[in-house]
C-alpha cells in the first residue's frame, strides 16, 4: 500500500460507503473482515470512514474529497468503496469518485470474477473479467461544437495506450496461472474449469481497427514475448458483440477475458446476470500499490436504508482487498464462508428469492468463517 | 428507395451474399422472396447480384466495388446482405463493407426485432432493438501516436450528434407506436407485450455526460417535443450495462429499445442470445431512401458451405426489408411462415439443435406462405 504499515499485521482499511445501499454493505464487509479468527499471520484491521459520492457533492459540492484521497495514501493500505449514485442528467461540477479513484491511485485492473456455486444447481460458470481501469472512454475528454445548422456535435475520445494495454494484459495471464495454481487443491470433481489456463482477448478490432487493434496486439505480446512465463496459458479472442453472445450460450467457455474499461464494464454486468443476481459479483481495482474493493452492484436508491441489499458482493469484495493484499488465506475463508451460505441457501435476501436481511445474511457469513 | 420502380409494383433487389454462410442465406432469402403468393398488391421482384465482402477484397483490392454502390444507387429499391468476415488482425487497406454501405446510403437506422415465437416454450420476449446506424466509433477516426517512452498511443473519436440522434429516437417512437397499432390484431392470449407501448433509452450518461448526454437529452426530446404524437408512448432508460443485466433477467420488461452505435451492436448480439441463437435475429438497416436487409449473425467461416446455416435471420431481415419498403402484408406472411416452422420444430438447422439442411428449412417456410 502508499501508507507502509507500522507493524507489519496492522493494515488500516478506508471504507468509504458513498451512496444508497453502500452504507448498508460496508458495514457488512467491516463486521466480516473483523469477524475472522485472529492468528499470528492475519492482519490486525483498523478502520477508517472517508466521505465520497454524489450525496457528498450535494451537499458540500465534492464528489470525491481531497481529504479522503490524502488520508487513503496516507493511512490506509487499501480501501472498501461501496456505490455511488448517478444524477440521471449532466450536473455541473460533478462527476463519478469512482472513476476519479481509480485513476488518482493508479488501479489499472479492475478484478471480477463471476462464479456459481458448486452444487448448488446453477448454470456452470467460473470466469474471471480483468478490466482494464484507466482508458478506453473512460479518460473523460469530451467536447460539443455547434454544426452549420446550428445543431450540436459532441464528440469524446477513446484512449487505448500500449502501455495501459500491456499491464492488464499481464494482470490476465498472472491471474490464469494463478487460478491454474489454486485449482489443483479443488477436488477435480468440484472444479467448473477443467482445461488448461486461458485467456480471452475481448476486442472490437474489425471496426476499431487501431485502437482495438493495438490493444489486440499488445495484449497477445505478453503472452508471445514472454513464452517462458506463458506458454502454459492458451490464448482466444472474441469481438465484444459475439462475446456477450457466448457467455450466455456457453458461459463454461471462458476462464479468463480481459476487455477494455467500457466492455469489460458491459461484459461483467452481464456474467452477473447469470449468477443469478449482481448483489453477488465482487471486484477489486487493484493497482501496484493499492487496492480498492468494491461490489460491481450500484447505490439501489429503491430499496436503500432497508436491509434488503445482498452485502455477499460488498463482503467478497473484502476478500478480493484481502487476496490482493497477499493475505490469500484469510481471502480463501471468506469465500469458503460465503459458498457455504449460498450452497445451503437458507439465508438469503429478496434479489435471490430469499426474504433475509443484509444483518442475517452478514451474520450467517460470520458464523461460518 | 433510390431508384424509383418503372412499373409501381416492380422492385429491383441487389442481393449482396459477401462472405462465408453469406452465399447460402441470401439464396435462401431469394427463394423465399420468390415464393411469395402473387396478388395484385404485391411486388414482382427482380434480382441482380452485387459483390462485396472480405474474400472480394482478397482477390480484387477492394472490399465495398464502386459498381456495387451504383447499381444499389441506380438500379434498386432495396438489398439483402449477408454477412462479412472479419480479419482478425489488421489488413492494409481493408475496412467493413457493411459499415459502408450504412454510411454511403445514409441507412440511419437499424432495426432489430428479437421475439419469441409465442407458444415455443422459450423465455418471453418481444423486444425491437432501434440500433443509430452511422456514428458512435463507427465513424472510424482514429490515430495512433508515441509517446515520451517509445509507447504506442491510439484514440478514436466517438461522434454523437444531435440530428442522428433525433432520427434514431423518431424511428424508435413511430416504430413503438406502429407496434403497438399491430399489436391490437393479436389475440390478447398471444400477446407477448401486454402494457402501453414503451422506448427504453439506453446509454452511460454517468461517465460520457457530454456524448451520452446530448444522445439522451435529445432522443428524450423527440417525445416532450412532440407530445400531440407520442403522449402514448412510455419512455424510460437503463445505462448500457445495467442493460444487459437486467435484459437477461427480465427480457419482458423491454419494447422498443434505442442505443448509439456501439451498445446497440452489443445489446443486439445478446438478446439473440436470448431466442435460442443468433441464426433468428433479422436487421433492417433503414434510411428515408433505401433498406438493406442483414442478417445479425456473421459469416461463420466454421460452418460455410455446408448446408449447416440457418436461414432463418435472412429470410426474416427479407421480411425487414419489405416491411421498411412498406410492403407490410407481404411481410407478414414471410414473418408468420417463420413462426410456424419454429413453433412446429420439425425442421430445424444444427444451431437450434437439429439436423436440417439449409435447404430443407427454407422449403419448409415457403411452403407455408
Ligand atoms: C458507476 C460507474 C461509473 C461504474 C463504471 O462504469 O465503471 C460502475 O458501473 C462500475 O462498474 O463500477
Ligand atoms: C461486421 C460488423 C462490422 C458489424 C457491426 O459491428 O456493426 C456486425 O457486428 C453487425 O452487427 O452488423
Amino acid at each position: 500500500g502508499f501508507a507502509t504499515a507500522a507493524q507489519s499485521n496492522k493494515v488500516t482499511i478506508g471504507l468509504i460507503p458513498a451512496d444508497g445501499i453502500g452504507r448498508e454493505v460496508i458495514p457488512a464487509a467491516r463486521q466480516v473482515l473483523e469477524s475472522l479468527p485472529k492468528s499470528e499471520a492475519s492482519p490486525r484491521f483498523e478502520f477508517i470512514h472517508l466521505d465520497a459520492g454524489f450525496e457528498h457533492f450535494q451537499k458540500h459540492g465534492v464528489a470525491l474529497p481531497d481529504e479522503t484521497l490524502a488520508r487513503l495514501r496516507g493511512e490506509c493500505q487499501g480501501a472498501l468503496f461501496g456505490a455511488v449514485s448517478s444524477p440521471s442528467h449532466k450536473v455541473a461540477g460533478y462527476s463519478s469518485p469512482i472513476v476519479a479513484l481509480r485513476k488518482h491511485l493508479d488501479l489499472y485492473a479492475n478484478v471480477r470474477p463471476v462464479a456459481s456455486v458448486a452444487g448448488s444447481g446453477q448454470k456452470q460458470l467460473d470466469m474471471l473479467i480483468i478490466r482494464e481501469n484507466t482508458e478506453c472512454l473512460y479518460i473523460k475528454q469530451e467536447r460539443i461544437e455547434t454544426d452549420a445548422n446550428g445543431l450540436k456535435v459532441a464528440y469524446a475520445d477513446r484512449k487505448i495506450s500500449e502501455y495501459a494495454s500491456r499491464r492488464a494484459g499481464q494482470m490476465a495471464f498472472n491471474m490464469a496461472l494463478m487460478r491454474d495454481k489454486l485449482r489443483a487443491n479443488v477436488p477435480a470433481s468440484e472444479r467448473l474449469w477443467q482445461g488448461k489456463p486461458k485467456v480471452t482477448i475481448v476486442h472490437k478490432s474489425n471496426v476499431l481497427s487501431i485502437t482495438d487493434g493495438l490493444w489486440r496486439e499488445t495484449v497477445r505480446g505478453v503472452k508471445e514475448n514472454n513464452q517462458a512465463l506463458y506458454s502454459g496459458v492458451d490464448m482466444d479472442e472474441q469481438l465484444v458483440d459475439s462475446m456477450v453472445y457466448r457467455m450466455f450460450r456457453e458461459p463454461e467457455a471462458f476462464d479468463v477475458v480481459v476487455a477494455p474499461n467500457l466492455y469489460g464494464d458491459i461484459i461483467s454486468d452481464g456474467a452477473a446476470a447469470l449468477v443469478g443476481s449482481l448483489g453477488l459479483v465482487p471486484s477489486a481495482n487493484v493497482g501496484d500499490n493499492f487496492v480498492v474493493g468494491e461490489p460491481v452492484h450500484g447505490s439501489a436508491p429503491d430499496i436503500a436504508g432497508q436491509q434488503k441489499a445482498n452485502p455477499i458482493a460488498a463482503i467478497r469484495s473484502a476478500g478480493l482487498l484481502l487476496e490482493h493484499m497477499g493475505y490469500s488465506g484469510d481471502a480463501a475463508r471468506i469465500y469458503q464462508a460465503v459458498d457455504g451460505v449460498l450452497r445451503e441457501g437458507l439465508i438469503k435476501t429478496p434479489d435471490l428469492g430469499g426474504k433475509s436481511t443484509t444483518q442475517e445474511v452478514t451474520d450467517a457469513v460470520c458464523k461460518r468463517l
